[in-house]
C-alpha cells in the first residue's frame, strides 16, 4: 500500500514539520511538487496558523499537513531553572548577559480543545502529532474533521500505541533522523532503533501503512525505504538549505559545513532528546545533561546566549537540527528536491 | 561492483564472525549455500585455528574467511579490576561466589607477527579485521599471502582510514548491528550513525566496494542495502539460532523471547561498546559503566557470575549478543537462510 492515494498525493513523500526553521513556504513548494507540505504548528498562534493555512490555500489546492505536538507540558521546576541556569553561568559572564533580565520565553503548546476547535474550522486534509496522540475526545474530533491522521513512532510499542488510537499511517521515525525524537511511552534512549531495524519491525508489526523517516536523502534512500516496505517516506533535513526553508544564516552555514556530519541527540536545547549538529554547547555540556529543565522549559534560559552569539554569526548556543545523513542538503528548490527523491539514477 | 566476483562467491554476503558463538560448522554452512563463511579467530589458539582450517577445507574448496581482532590491549589496571569488582560485589555475595579465587580468564589477543605467519601458512582467501588494521608491515604480509582484506568502519574517518590502509572493501557497520563496535578511531558514542545514513556516506566518500551491516535480516534488508549502493551484506544475528552456530542455550533462550527487542550498547562485558540484549546486569548497572576495566579485561570478573547463573538456565550475568533486528532469527539450517537472504518475496 502506497500512502499517495491515502493522502491524495502524487509521490508518497512527506516533508517533515520543522518548527522554527520553516512556514508555509515550503510547504506549499512541495505539496506543489507533489509531495505532502507541512506546517509545523507548536509554535505559532491560532492566528499565525490561520494565516499560514490561508496563504497555502491560495497557492493551490493541493494536500497540505497540519503538525502538532501533543506532549504534556511539565510545570515549571524552579530548582531545576536554578540549576541550569547555574551551569550556563559561565557563558552568561563571557557574552556580557545578565540572567536575572532573562525573560519566560514562548513554549511549545500541546495539542488541545481550542486546536482540535482550529482544526475543525480549517479542515486541514492531512494532520500529524508529534510525541503521541492528543486525548481520545479530541482524537475524535480531528478524525471527525475529515483530516487523515498520522503521528511518528520510535519503537514497536509506540507503533502498535498508534494504530490502537486509530491513526491512519504510523511514521517510523529511525534514530537517524534530525530534530525531536517522537518517543512517548518512555525515555530510555536504548530503546531508539535505527531505520533499518526499526522500519522492517514496525511494518511487521502494524496493518496500518508506515512512513519511513531518519536517514533519507536522496533517490536511492527512497528506494531502499519502499524495498523495506515502507508506503512513503519522510524527509526533513535535505530540505533545510532550499530557499523556501526558514533556516537562518548561522543554521545554514552549519549545514555547508562538514561540522554537519557530526549529530547527536541532546536534551539541552528543549529537555526533550532531539538530534542537532554538536556544536560548542553540546561538546562541552554533554549532549545528555541531567541539569536541564523538562521540556519544553530548557529553552529560555537559552535564549539569550543563542541571540547574542548569532550576533556575531556563532552557533555555538542555538539548536542546530540535522539528521544523521546531511548529503542531501542543497541550495536548491524544494520542488526540485522533490522531484529528485523519485527520480532513478539522480 | 559486487563483492562476489572480488571474494569468488556466488551470494553477495558476508557471515558475520561471531566470536565465542560459533566455529567452522556455521563458515561451512554459509559457504557451502554461495555466501562467505567467517571464523572468529579472537578467542582460538593457533592450534585451534589450524583444526578449524582443515575442517573447512575438508568440507569444500569453497572461499572463507578468518576473522582477527586488532585492538591494541591496554595493560590490566588494578585500580580499576577493584572498582569493578567492587560494583560487582552484591551478585559475587547472592550467587555466593568468593571473588578472590577468580582466575584470570583467556584474553581476547590482538593480531600479532606469529599470526601473520599463521596467514602466511594457512592462506586463506580472505581475511577481515575488527577494530581496525594491524601494523602496516603485518598488513603486507597478510596482503602479500594472497588474502583480500576487509575491515569494518563506524564512520566516514573510519572509512577512509581502510581505504588508505589498502583494504580490499569496507564493511560499513551501522548502529543496528550486533556485538562489539568496530569503532577505532574514537570512542564517542555520537559519531556512530544507522545503517541507512552510514551505508550512503561512506558509499558517497570512498572507492572501494562497501559491505553493508546493521539489521540486515532478510530479503528486502538486502534489496535496501544494495538500493543504497552496497556492494554485498555482512549478515550476523539472524544466523544465531541456526544448528550450525554454537549459541548457548540461555542465549538461544533470550532470542527467541520477546526480551530479544530491547537490546543497548554495552561496554559491561568487554570493557568495549557491543550490542548485546539488556538483561540484569545492563539494565541494573546501565549500558555504558566507567567502573568497568579497559577492553579485553572486563570479563575476567564476570566469568563466575556468568557460568554460576547460566547453571541455573538463567542469563543475568551473560554477554546476550544480538543486533536492532532479532527478527531474522529462526531455527533453520543456515543454507536456509542464506539463500532466503536473496529470494524474492520471502
Amino acid at each position: 500500500m502506497d500512502i499517495s492515494s491515502l493522502l491524495g498525493i502524487s509521490l508518497p513523500l512527506v516533508q517533515a514539520p520543522m518548527a522554527g526553521v520553516q512556514g508555509s513556504a515550503l510547504a506549499i513548494a512541495v505539496s506543489g511538487a507533489g509531495g505532502l507540505g507541512s506546517l509545523p504548528c507548536a509554535m505559532l498562534t491560532a492566528e499565525a496558523i490561520r494565516a499560514e493555512v490561508e496563504a497555502i490555500r491560495a497557492a493551490s489546492a493541493r494536500p497540505f499537513n497540519l503538525n502538532f505536538f501533543c506532549h504534556r507540558p511539565a510545570p515549571p521546576d524552579a530548582q531545576r531553572e536554578q540549576a541550569w541556569r547555574l551551569l550556563l553561568a559561565r557563558y552568561y559572564e563571557e557574552l556580557g548577559i545578565d540572567p536575572a533580565a532573562i525573560a519566560s520565553a514562548p513554549v511549545r503548546a500541546p495539542f488541545s480543545p481550542a486546536l482540535a476547535a482550529l482544526v475543525e474550522e480549517l479542515r486541514p486534509p492531512v494532520v500529524s502529532f508529534h510525541f503521541g496522540l492528543p486525548a481520545p475526545e479530541l482524537m475524535a474530533r480531528v478524525k471527525r474533521s475529515g483530516a487523515k491522521v498520522l503521528s511518528s513512532a520510535t519503537t514497536v510499542e509506540e507503533a502498535l500505541y498508534l494504530q490502537a488510537g486509530g491513526v491512519d499511517a504510523v511514521i517510523a521515525q529511525g534514530l537517524e533522523a534530525g530534530g525531536h525524537r517522537g518517543m512517548f511511552l518512555g525515555e530510555d534512549m536504548s530503546t531508539q532503533l535505527g531505520t533499518f531495524a526499526l522500519l522492517r519491525r514496525v511494518v511487521a508489526a502494524v496493518d496500518v501503512p508506515v512512513i519511513a523517516a531518519g536517514g533519507i536523502a536522496d533517490a536511492q534512500g527512497v528506494a531502499a525505504a519502499l524495498a523495506l516496505g515502507a508506503a512513503g517516506v519522510q524527509v526533513g533535513s535535505t530540505y533545510l538549505l532550499c530557499p523556501e526553508a526558514g533556516t537562518s544564516t548561522v543554521h545554514r552555514a552549519w549545514l555547508k559545513s562538514p561540522a554537519a556530519g557530526h549529530t547527536a541527540v541532546t536534551n539541552l536545547f528543549s529537555g526533550r532528546p532531539a538530534r542537532a549538529i554538536v556544536n560548542r554547547l553540546v561538546a562541552e555540556l554533554g549532549p545528555i545533561n541531567a541539569a536541564v529543565p523538562p521540556f519544553p522549559h530548557a529553552g529560555a534560559a537559552l535564549a539569550p546566549l543563542r541571540a547574542a552569539a548569532e550576533a556575531h554569526g556563532a552557533g555555538d548556543f542555538s539548536p542546530l537540527w540535522c539528521g544523521q545523513n546531511p548529503l542531501g542538503c542543497r541550495e536548491l528548490p524544494a520542488a526540485t528536491l522533490t522531484r529528485a527523491l523519485f527520480e532513478a539514477g539522480a
